[in-house]
């Protein structure tokens, strides 16, 4: 049975449930930075994933990168699963910008996170949350 | 029309075509380290593909990277489309062990690329094709 990773647990907040994957936000408000699980027991590999899986997981990705990019308007969107820390499978969606802290390199293992003020979290959740094009593929 | 990023160009090595994307291998032995670049003009965002073109590069992809773990063996990969240098869409598939350089850290960025000798480059590149899983894509 799929259970969420500890440490992404303790890192993030939710934002949504979708068909496939677990919406979540890095709890770091240097980036707009978004993670997709997918809820699949003892998976660590995208190339793990059926192709029906890979469908639902564009579909996801697609959808809540043009929400990033409608709500930050960044310069560029970091996508990757990497899996060297933690090894459940995991698609990070960073918006990227000129000026943000850590640019033009990746952003993992950089800077220790800056947590959001409960206000911030919650208001940049329910933008995502409740942006037209996610509506529909939120299932909780 | 598409032609390959000048930067690509030069810190790569040409493996094959395949029916979306170029293949390439980067020329630093420290990591095994392939790249797919779609060959579509213009396009620097993996949400900016069409679903036909998503699915393609899902083939492709999983291929690619299920050679890499036949013949590596590794840890796990790192599949990661960045852009914060290169705009062209790339899609990095890097195969990670826990005694490389960089481990457990991402790779961009960090260390100084080592080149293959010819010999060196001119195996992996033939392993890399020749391989059964990826031999029915290569379309030259």
């Amino acid at each position: 049975m799929f259970k969420l990773d500890s440490r992404l647990q303790s890192d993030t907040l939710l934002i949504a449930h979708l068909p496939l994957c677990d919406l979540l936000l890095m709890n770091d408000k240097q980036y707009p930075w978004c993670i997709l699980v997918p809820r699949i027991h003892d998976i660590s590999e995208m190339h793990q994933l059926t192709a029906s899986q890979q469908s639902l997981l564009n579909v996801e990705s697609t959808r809540l990168s043009q929400v990033l990019v409608d709500i930050c308007q960044p310069t560029t969107l970091n996508i990757a699963a990497l899996g060297n820390v933690v090894r459940q499978l995991h698609v990070h969606h960073v918006a990227r910008f000129e000026d943000d802290v850590a640019w033009p390199n990746p952003i993992w293992g950089r800077y220790k996170p800056l947590a959001y003020s409960a206000t911030e979290a919650s208001d940049l959740i329910l933008s995502i949350k409740g942006h037209s094009l996610l509506q529909d593929l939120v299932t909780r």
